[in-house]
């Protein structure tokens, strides 16, 4: 059972999930070289990985097997376990739970070569449809509190197999990040009684400086203060707390300006790696005038050492103005 | 002038550093072979180097020239800059200031492939003196708030040069993580009136299962809720807020332990890339009891990718007890 552990003195939790085993010489110091042949997402495959949770099939054929266009089943070796109870306990001064949760993937295509930025906006437009459903279908379980969705693209940005892929964690606690955006926001909802991402999207169409795309719904920017050379955020217009209360013509405009922002990504940046992640509110709050939900997307350009882990304090040597531009006019 | 923006959500601030001039297609994608032959840290080329700030030499010879034991030099390419003023300004909704600030380069050793961990003794002692020196010049500069010493050992790890040296940065701001550090250990010693330093050590020395070395004045330890597979902390046994203030024989003890973890480190991970830091009270705090100095040192085994990123939640693979167990079981 993995287990959950908080450290004392800052209060963050932290997942020890010793699945797969590892020793100390299962580390490679030396990027590994891929598997080259055999993939477990491939269709005809389904039998390698766990049974699926669901999956979008044209003809209604039977589960785990071929004849699906995107298919989600659970993480073969998860960092979270769906079994069992919290178990809160303490241990002197530290304190811990069982690692409970849910860790699933999100195949995102049948095609292995297949990348996002180049993929048909409606198949973009199913990933986000899939997102949406796996979180309305954990959100009833109330032993949840927060679910996050996110994709490592490419080997540098972590991503273990190359066949298109996105991940899904629920915790059964606020992680901490999260936890610091929402209590940002409620901080200045209390002073200013406005949701400072609501602010921060009109002084940023009115400045114009790091608008990279947008459109009727959505609007992609490079943060004022990113922390990675052209991180891009993307927010809903309309003030929103939770992702997964979109509505169609949302998810529509969110799939369009999402492969957007990929391809520019792509085209500038000669198909980097990348992550992105959603923040939504968290599933059991109930005050929501502050909070936004939006997109961040981080590409892997540089890497984060000594500096950034002592201080929690970022050093991005490219102007969020500058990235805006090259995204801006980067041809499609 | 680098400049230090703010994030008006969660207070983060990070350092736009435009110095380097990096454009779209300077970021590698693929690991950049090192430059052979040529290192401006060798004996020789102390011309290739900005001005030494400082140096140890035997015979006192001049400045700038061979006969260095260990030489301190001004970054080449600083994060932030030392002269001027921090010209706090808003933009709409956003703050930002100059980036000023000192950023520092501890030439270990004039030998390019000496490691800390196969040092003598008094050399890694060198190491910490030279910490120590900047450390105590540079707290008289009331511009700054907190000085970072950290190390990054290995290209993994983000090391851009080979040849053995730390780094100094002096901020002008308390960056978040000490300030969490701080907050959380002042919220302990406020309920309890008991440093939760002083108590972890007295717990784990107790428990002894993640004590990986200890000696008369240093306990080194696997934390409960290690964030990295193998993260190590050296700790005084003896309440101390600040790095600097350590005596002879308490650099003596501490270049001891830390020679001999990292000697571990690498006999049992086979000489792994690692970062570590040293956790010291801002500089213009007056409350004391609370805060224990430290050293962390993280070797980069595991990529942090975007469940990480999203959360600031960490997963490791290793039981801290096991890997407490692998470093004390080492043979040096």
């Amino acid at each position: 059972m993995p287990q959950l552990r908080k450290d004392p003195i800052t209060s963050r939790w932290v997942i020890i999930s010793t699945e797969r085993g590892k020793r100390p010489l299962d580390f490679p110091t030396a990027p590994t070289p891929r598997a080259v042949g055999f993939c477990p997402f491939c269709p005809g495959n389904e039998d390698k990985t766990p049974p699926e949770i669901m999956a979008y099939r044209k003809n209604g054929n039977s589960s785990d097997r071929r004849g699906w266009s995107l298919r989600v089943v659970p993480n073969k070796f998860p960092a979270l376990q769906i079994e069992g109870d919290l178990e809160r306990a303490g241990e002197g001064i530290y304190d811990k739970m069982h690692g409970l949760g849910a860790h699933e993937v999100i195949i995102e295509s049948p095609n292995h070569n297949d990348v996002l930025s180049a993929m048909p906006e409606e198949r973009v437009e199913e990933v986000l449809w899939a997102y949406r459903d796996r979180i309305l279908d954990l959100r009833k379980d109330d032993r949840f509190q927060y679910i996050l969705i996110f994709k490592n693209h490419g080997e540098q940005a972590g991503a273990s197999l190359e066949h298109p892929h996105s991940q899904l964690i629920a915790t059964p606690i606020v992680p901490k990040r999260a936890r610091e955006e929402v209590d940002g926001a409620k901080a200045y909802f209390d002073y200013k009684d406005r949701c400072i991402f609501c602010d921060m999207i009109r002084q940023e169409l009115q400045q114009e400086l790091r608008i990279i795309a947008q459109n009727d719904e959505f609007v992609a920017m490079a943060p004022f203060a990113s922390r990675f050379p052209f991180e891009t955020w993307i927010l809903p217009r309309r003030h929103e707390p939770f992702f997964e209360d979109a509505q169609k013509h949302d998810m529509v405009s969110c799939s369009r300006i999402l492969k957007e922002v990929l391809g520019r990504m792509s085209q500038v940046l000669v198909n980097p790696p990348y992550n992105y992640l959603i923040h939504s509110l968290p599933l059991q709050e109930t005050e929501v005038n502050h909070y936004h939900w939006h997109i961040e997307i981080m590409p892997t350009l540089v890497k984060v050492a000594g500096f950034e882990w002592g201080t929690g304090f970022y050093i991005n040597p490219v102007l969020p103005e500058d990235a805006a531009r090259y995204l801006r006019e980067a041809r499609l």
